[in-house]
């Protein structure tokens, strides 16, 4: 691993933000890693711990180009399966990244449909998920043991939640390293199932895939492997309902000049949400992607 | 300066923006640094080495904030000379900072005299340049320092010139490090008053205040403590037309996921619209601020 090409997290000490707010914050954003997102460190170390020479998967998103990415790194071929109604700098990006895309056209059949179809085609390739795996939670944890690394420790770490690989890479990495930092995730309230399964104590899915502006977050459930970590190591689940969300990013944009992805500021949107939780508590919070079209920006913003 | 609080510059390495112009380009930006540009070096410089406890300076941009904040910092009082028509976020921003706004109507008053009425109100009070003044040069230096410690050298640092303290102060600062990375500027075409300067081999001055959309560039003419460092030390300034201006943000937002304001991006301008002059050689590009506004911003994506 000392040779892996992760690139360390940025910390930005947001002073305004941190004013305005009442809490002192301090964001590490993940959006100027390989590929724009956290997504990185998890494809990487899938793509350089399995055997496999091609690696498939399904995403529409951060997991895929950064999939493309780590496997053009490591002399890999990598095949993402996308919807046909993705936009096209997202096919762009994948395919600038080295990555072969496969457009499916969900009206007909589902991603996962097609993943089998071409797993089949394709015996010799690994199916990676971009959450659901051991491997892409010890990817994360490289992330939980660089906030260990910040002395003093922070209080607590506010990360969003989708499928869950992030914060239980972060608890993961962060109390291998005995750190006792604690861990609050944050979730589109359109998006609610982990804050429902840390009340029910039992893993809760979404009756579809929700419509949230937070596109990174729009999983049906938890991961299984996320789950087991998160029942015991998440501290909350802290809900955002979208305008908080929108409210995060342009508070980012206004406060701190970090341009970050819907997804990326569900963290602060926590922050906003429930002020009274975080006062007086150092709170680092992490920006875990910066991918977003200029024009869904610009709605947000204006 | 072991206690400064300046903050390191944050360096980003831009792959995909590398790929797109066929030049290994590193971001060296400020947009992270207090108040959201390198104006910070120069007013903290300035605020605590001067004996005075009262700073009065004329700034409608990043200065008058760096100032305030600056000031804040050392327990003095400062007062920030603003035209009337600055932007209400503008202003906000200065009195957050712990800055007195003197709003001035430039259409009866100059800020100039306005900055003389209030020198004679506030005896004691040091008059700050912004840009023409040693302490200025010095404070900027700090980011030259910076940049000579990254190894191997860079071939070329390209930075945004408008009074041309940033660029002296980097010069000073590579120098008296020993490195002997070259320096370019990169200057609106529309305010190409130091290019006409180093044709000519004197300082020349535009007539008017230029209008280009890069504002922390609308200055008259270079200062002249900044030309004696500048007349030598740069190797050229590339002029960028308002049209790559804007495709620098552009390609900011949509490759490296930064933030810049206009005259930020001035230096990747320049790599577009002379991208034979950089080929094949490591390139720094220094992105000076991000502060801009959202509706600007915005503008200029869409």
């Amino acid at each position: 691993l000392n040779h892996t090409p992760v690139r360390p997290t940025t910390f930005i000490a947001a002073r305004r933000l941190s004013e305005r707010i009442g809490t002192d914050v301090v964001l590490a954003s993940e959006t100027f890693q390989h590929t724009g997102s956290f997504k990185f460190r998890a494809a990487y170390h899938v793509a350089c711990s399995v055997g496999h020479d091609h690696i498939l998967t399904a995403s529409s998103g951060n997991f895929g180009q950064a999939m493309a990415y780590a496997c053009r790194l490591l002399g890999k071929r990598s095949t993402i399966v996308m919807p046909s109604t993705s936009a096209q700098v997202k096919v762009d990006a994948v395919r600038e990244y080295g990555g072969a895309v496969e457009l499916v056209d969900v009206r007909t059949k589902s991603r996962a449909e097609r993943v089998a179809e071409l797993a089949s085609q394709y015996p010799e390739a690994y199916v990676a998920s971009a959450y659901d795996d051991d491997l892409v939670i010890e990817g994360n944890a490289s992330l939980g043991e660089e906030l260990a690394d910040v002395e003093p420790w922070f209080d607590v770490v506010v990360a969003p939640v989708g499928g869950g690989g992030l914060t239980a890479g972060i608890i993961s990495g962060l109390r291998r390293s005995g750190c006792t930092t604690r861990v609050i995730g944050a979730e589109p309230l359109l998006a609610n199932d982990a804050a429902r399964s840390l009340r029910e104590g039992r893993l809760v899915a979404n009756e579809l895939e929700p419509q949230t502006i937070a596109d990174g977050a729009r999983t049906v459930s938890l991961g299984e492997r996320n789950w087991a970590i998160l029942n015991s190591g998440l501290e909350a689940v802290v809900e955002v309902d979208e305008d908080h969300i929108m409210e995060a990013v342009r508070m980012l944009f206004c406060l701190t000049n970090l341009k970050s992805e819907p997804t990326g500021a569900l963290g602060v949107g926590a922050l906003i949400s429930q002020p009274q939780r975080f006062k007086g508590q150092r709170v680092c919070c992490v920006v875990s992607g910066g991918n977003v079209d200029p024009s869904v920006y610009c709605d947000i913003l204006s």
